[in-house]
């Protein structure tokens, strides 16, 4: 099983998320494309790495905004599977701004 | 611009849709499916029939939930470009069920 | 690896897929949809299975149509990981019709 | 109903695309992608845009490459519908490149 993280280690291995708002040990973002087309195509190529980690974030979307939270369920917390899969959306995002 | 309906009325045209529990004059329904992948599955689905009628949902996914809530924000209410997706939702998730 | 499949085996453990039309090793089927947003909620909904299992269709779409090649290149031939996929087309595609 | 355009009017406002093969009045481009999930966002995203506009590409996707073939039925050939789909291709795969 994954290692509960250090939020602010979590945190600092990432862009632009944050300790997310409820108190839970999880980790959030707010992602914001050019239109709703970019967007859902963000969440398709994001699905199929969750889907292959069989880790799934949570996830909320309205037109071009995506919102994630991010945590392990099974550990309690942000693991190195929260890192990997954000890190794969901010370098997706990057491309996409 | 499309009417805005009574919200009663609209929730007769759909399956298993309740009022928004935020108070807004907006209706939502919680979608659950075998795993994520017939989730994302319907999502996709819907994507391209929201973007096509340029009428977009809010929603939130987590693994094989997906919870919708409809409303049109300059209607200021649930119109029947809502009642018009909700019965795709329907008509799609009892499908895939 | 994966061994290859003897054909017929493999298409005895299919529902409708035959041998591919230019004497590679390799099975195909013609899914056909109501519509264009049905077809590419399947071929999502696969895409998320695909790259969980690192093994990627060779499928063409247009419209509400889905012509699917399988098999698997390193070893040269069909195998179970073509099995694999090809029932998930055929669950998912038979809930879909 | 769209009009058929003069072919090399029509590459002419794309990048890389070029007449089909099979000597339709159509235009094909083939698309390379970092991988499996990039190319099916590219996917997702363009199916909500060709959805929306009605009109449909032909398209073959295994792992990173996708191969767009563009035409208008019921013109006969390629139409400024062609261009405006394969435009918006052009413009999401440079940023994804």
């Amino acid at each position: 099983m994954a290692d509960k993280l250090d939020l602010d280690t979590a945190l600092g291995k990432l862009q632009g998320w944050s300790k997310a708002d409820d108190g839970k040990h999880a980790i959030s973002k707010t992602f914001k494309f050019a239109d709703f087309s970019t967007a859902f195509g963000f969440m398709s190529a994001m699905a199929t790495q969750a889907e292959k980690a069989d880790h799934h974030p949570e996830w909320f979307n309205v037109y071009n905004t995506v919102e994630v939270t991010l945590t392990t369920h099974d550990a309690g917390g942000v693991t190195e599977k929260d890192i990997s899969l954000g890190q794969k959306m901010d370098s997706l995002a990057a491309k996409l701004a």
